[in-house]
């Protein structure tokens, strides 16, 4: 059972909430380096764990994430002139530069050091994997910085997109965790998407599935296992990496997908949507397909993080595909079946009213390291996950002997392998 | 003078109100039956006294009508999967019957008996009258079926539509009691709409206007009188049955008209509007106006139940047609010009504001009614208008002489009398 | 530093707070003459100062304003007939003359007297230089009219506009204040808009520029002085007329212009646009510049007030117009930059945040000015700027004597002097 009060504890990241300050300690991805394609282009409103923020990329191509709004009479900085290394306020021309620091307040002579009082809230940022992260922490807590796969195999391997999602992160999160609704939300698109293919036809047998969940030094193992050849078990085994990573088991020689479920804020997030493949650049048939909105990526709407598919359409709810099992559930798209259904929770789900069963275990139980984690760092503790070794981590499918623990057979197939492809039947 | 509680009291009708209390130990419709249209369609969205719920149609042609979400992990069973006899949600599969009760929990293994113990809160359903009506009261306490007379007459004889209106179910409702606008607000259409021509001239003659209310056991009798030939009266008179139920007086031999106003929120209600004739079908020529916007029916947005006019445009305000005397308000279509003066007082009017007089003898009485039998029925008490022979009325138009009262002269009138057609002059 | 309680205090306008009861006292511009284009026209809603209201013309062509709804039963009177020296609801047909007086209850015999005792809230109005203005405050401390120059010129030599903006007034004014933001978001506009065009590229140069603020009887100066030939000094001086008037510095021989900004609620108010030219009528060059969003005016939406150009399509920003500094901050034209950077604060500037510097001074005096009278207006002393002498006064740029003070050299052109031209260089 949850409470009303654990339920606020776990889906609130404002400033000064306990969530908010464990997730503080982490890099988000805050934006995609795109979106600063060059130096001095238009800055970019980013809102993260409910604080107004603008981005912007100097004359030196340093990126720059700080409060929106200018600290003299609070007009927003994205009307600012991006030049000379700074964001001119258009108002009455304040200047700063990528930390924040007010560089000229042209009314004030030079000599008076006015401007030097003035220092915006400013994060650090840093560029990897086509990703703008950023660190909304206190400055001598920093962590190293992030060691996800995705992010550092060569830029031809990876294909990033991301999603606006119109609900709090945390039961966007827990689909990206849950295992178990594959086999029914996503049944009939497993047999028909490309990239998802390869054994998908499996999942639909729902004979003797079990579920298994493994603490990890960086977060959790999820394995679901499923009958395969005698004496043999079919392990999909998905990660979840602290604070709020998820990586989907692998299907063949297809590509490795994960996500990223970032605040907006307490009722909005933004779903990250990473593949990437250790060995191999993606294919012009793998791009083409995610850049329309094929396997865990959407179609958006132009100018715009919005899905095409979304909440104002009733995800174009197509009833007559549902019928003929075209999809399970009416809405087209693997990621928009999986946006549907959270979004249909409300902005916030109401987790007093839920009713859990054993494969839910990986949700109860990032529900319970993380709000652990949150109470351990109020008492200074470090948090998990922020050593890069543990992002170095995979998602696997494999065959073991059933005498074998998943997480000891899997070992390998669960690390980042320079080199090595994934285990993936 | 009605105090901020006593409108609070009257208008609130969400779970734990007095009111909201009151109104659930009636039948209450709840959506048409061509909504559900034949088995195992798509389920609808219905929202009723504030609450959430899903309507379906099963394999067997039952009808379900139970909370909305899934009691698994929250998610809108509006995705379900409509198939042998339940509703799936897509999400993980739990599959529920018509009565709210999961008969499927896919992950755990059937023998553990855990689906038995899931069940949604749930409402038993009746199809009458080309309309489905809930029951949202305690089980123990379910009165017999409705016994309105368009409900029961057969279906060629019956016309019904429904639209939504942007304010609470009272001010509309008090609209159907409030004789006393017709005159005015609907002045010129009397003339011009065939479904409302004969005699509507007299109503624009205001020379010795008087109103009576009577309580019956099931309602209440408002009649209009005005002066007719030597010696006589021509008495209009208006049914309006407990809780929300009201009867338009009829004119010569058009068909009888009525509505419910039933609550979907605080802030909104759903307009019935029901059109009969006792003894005949409707004509070719009566459906088509009914159908296109003419009488108490309404043209609506396509996909909706909103009406093309509506808030958003102003209700297509004409003002030349106004000042022509077409339209007294510049809304065109009766109906439309009841919904907009009623939205026009806000979501919920403001009744401490108020200034009432005699011709809102009826108004005032069925607040008086309403608020005795929502505290009469906190004590225990059954409240009046449970009876279907309390629903076995109708509204007439009748010619008395002077010397009786109009409710004794017009008693029989007042009957629905089997065989027999409405007395409307 | 504002405090919350200051920022609170200044910028709540509704009945009942202290800054509301301030302005009360003070005729306020409550829509313009053509809204109510002729006797018996449609009739206007108003939003004022957070109250509700109706404007309509009666038949002998008198301006009425008051509460929206009918005292009978709420309806607003927008769809009300205007008729015959009077209003009539179109619910019940009451019916009230433009001081809010009931003359006419039909269901109550003439001679009961009872429509006498109806009225609703009404205010005075007065039309004066094609603006409608109206009194909310005390009968018996109503004003004198007002004296503003472009109200009293012939109309010819007069251009009126109104937009709705979509912030607090507290902060639309302090736009219309603060000089010093002219040199910055106006930029690159001054050389290209004619109205706007001479001596503005000397605004650009930012040497040795210096703001001095000097109350007066009814308000404040603000100068603003360059370097001009040796030994001589440029000064631009802008007016402020209690309690929300403000006059630009005149370019060259281009008409002189103002504004009033009238607050609609906490969150919005209303710009007032007016452009007069004290000695000779508008040119059709001016007239039509005008009419097409020039100078201080907008284009606006058809069949509204508000811009094109607005918050819900990101004011139409256009980077590439601003890196080539066609304007300073990528909004098109003057009237809309200052709109965009003031909406961008926020429905309510949160002035706890800012940090001022001595270009504000202007800003911080009238905020002290404001906040003062209306503490003042509650031990019972009158508010200055009630006096049309004091509106009585010119905006000038005027080249004076190093040795001079600026109030005291310009203390002509800062008068209105009938029959002379501006002082403007």
């Amino acid at each position: 059972m949850t409470t009303r009060e654990q339920n606020d504890f776990l889906t609130q990241t404002g400033p000064g909430t306990p969530m908010g300050n464990l997730f503080r300690r982490y890099w988000i991805p805050a934006l995609m380096s795109k979106e600063l394609p060059e130096p001095d282009c238009a800055p970019v409103r980013v809102k993260l764990l409910s604080e107004r923020l603008l981005a912007f990329r100097d004359t030196q191509g340093r990126v720059g994430l700080m409060d929106e709004f200018c600290a003299h009479r609070g007009v927003s900085l994205w009307f600012g002139r991006n030049e000379e290394n700074g964001l001119r306020c258009p108002y009455h021309g304040w200047k700063y530069d990528v930390t924040g620091q007010c560089i000229d307040v042209p009314s004030e002579p030079e000599e008076s050091g006015y401007c030097k009082k003035i220092r915006l809230t400013s994060y650090p940022c840093v560029e990897l994997g086509d990703v703008i992260w950023a660190y909304m922490g206190p400055s001598e807590l920093k962590p190293p910085l992030p060691g996800f796969e995705w992010a550092l195999v060569p830029q031809a391997h990876r294909f990033v997109s991301k999603r606006t999602q119109e609900c709090n992160y945390l039961q966007a999160m827990e689909g990206g965790i849950d295992s178990a609704h594959v086999s029914f939300l996503h049944r009939h698109d497993l047999r028909s998407d490309s990239l998802h293919a390869s054994r998908g036809a499996e999942l639909t047998r729902e004979t003797d599935v079990r579920f298994e969940v493994i603490e990890t030094e960086g977060g959790m193992l999820i394995g679901v296992r499923r009958q395969a050849e005698p004496g043999h078990l079919y392990w999909r085994i998905t990660q979840w990496v602290m604070p709020f990573h998820s990586m989907i088991p692998p299907y063949g020689d297809n590509a490795l997908n994960g996500h990223a479920w970032v605040p907006t804020d307490d009722e909005n997030c933004m779903s990250w949507c990473f593949t990437h493949h250790p060995t191999r650049p993606l294919t012009e048939h793998e791009l083409h397909a995610m850049r329309n909105g094929g396997g865990i990526h959407v179609s958006l709407l132009p100018g715009t993080f919005r899905p095409v598919i979304n909440k104002d359409n009733d995800y174009m709810m197509d009833r007559a595909a549902q019928k003929a099992n075209q999809t399970y559930c009416g809405v087209r798209t693997i990621a928009m079946q999986d946006a549907a259904v959270q979004e249909s929770m409300g902005p916030i789900q109401d987790r007093t009213k839920e009713n859990l069963t054993s494969t839910d275990n990986g949700v109860i139980m990032a529900r319970i390291r993380l709000r652990k984690a949150a109470l351990a760092a109020q008492q200074g503790k470090t948090p998990d996950g922020l050593d890069p070794k543990t992002h170095a981590v995979r998602s696997a499918s494999i065959v073991l002997p059933e005498s074998v623990s998943f997480h000891e057979g899997a070992a390998d197939a669960l690390k980042v392998r320079e080199g090595a492809a994934p285990i993936s039947v």
